[in-house]
């Protein structure tokens, strides 16, 4: 996707330890314009590459949340969000895994109300960023649990130096990033 | 918004001591297509009510992100939301408030960078409940630290229960709410 290269090589800072800063259109302030663009391409490629009959976009919050939406609304289909801590709403059965924060270095478990995913959903994750790939881990234990149908994987970006998708060779579905960094000396770069 | 108040009556579920579980549209599974309406319709009445030139809208994460973000596409501005911890890429000058959650029991700081809000500004905050009003306040002193102008509140759903309202007064900007809940006799009731 031009433009999202085209910000990612303007606007995005290395700050070691493999945290990319893209603070200013896509995890902090979001650029509404580009990030509605970003959920029509998720959801091209997503269908493109075979993903079919999807009723459900997951993903987990926070900053999944806007390009789950944004695809969502390209595809016609609810959203739902894991929670990273159990709201006191949410009662009754919930699915839960855990994973951990490559960049605030915590154990976060991951929940899904038992009531908004189910044997008969056709699901697509989207998230952000596929970094180590064990937040996908934990939303792919998820929607497993769940017993759902997984359609498809969609992220704004990958981090290929993390080489998160060494974890999704066994994945039948397809794997999209619509960006794919990499850093070198300190400087993020396109692959 | 009709549609809005009919979803509430069929589907909101009193919790006690205030607590009103809409998970299956607007808190955990998010209905797209009503919550593009909502984005639409926040967007319809701030601009009535004299919201102008308004190019940034801010909210506070997790559930203010979807609304916020369909009120910035329907007002073509970008979204800015408050982080609940600070993120390890949010370095530099950083706007701080702290707000009590009356759901989750603790208090919790919400952080916006100074690179993302300044006297330049004019902003609309969008949340997706008002209740005891702690969060909007909260959200309404980072906005004042930053010298942006306020040009006006948005929420999905007011419980006026809670009386949030009160701390708006002196408020000269549009405060807009698309539903009023209260609760009578343990049930939610559209005022």
């Amino acid at each position: 996707m031009h433009e999202l290269d085209q910000r990612i090589l303007a606007e995005a800072v290395y700050l070691g330890n493999g945290i990319v800063k893209l603070d200013s259109f896509l995890n902090h302030r979001i650029d509404t314009i580009l990030m509605t663009g970003i959920g029509k391409e998720l959801a091209r490629l997503l269908l493109e590459g075979g993903a079919s009959s999807v009723n459900k976009v997951v993903t987990a919050e926070t900053s999944g949340i806007a390009p789950a939406l944004t695809t969502a609304q390209a595809l016609g289909v609810p959203m739902v969000f894991a929670r990273k801590k159990r709201p006191v709403t949410l009662v009754g059965d919930c699915y839960q895994s855990s994973a951990r924060s490559h960049t605030k270095g915590e154990l976060a478990t991951l929940h899904i109300s038992g009531e908004y995913l189910s044997p008969d959903d056709r699901v697509v994750i989207i998230d952000d960023f596929l970094g180590t790939g064990d937040t996908a881990e934990a939303m792919l234990d998820l929607v497993e649990q769940s017993g759902a149908t997984l359609c498809g994987i969609g992220y704004v970006i990958e981090k290929v130096f993390e080489h998160g998708r060494d974890h999704m060779r066994e994945i039948e579905a397809p794997v999209v990033a619509l960006a794919r960094i990499d850093i070198e000396n300190d400087r993020v770069v396109i692959r």
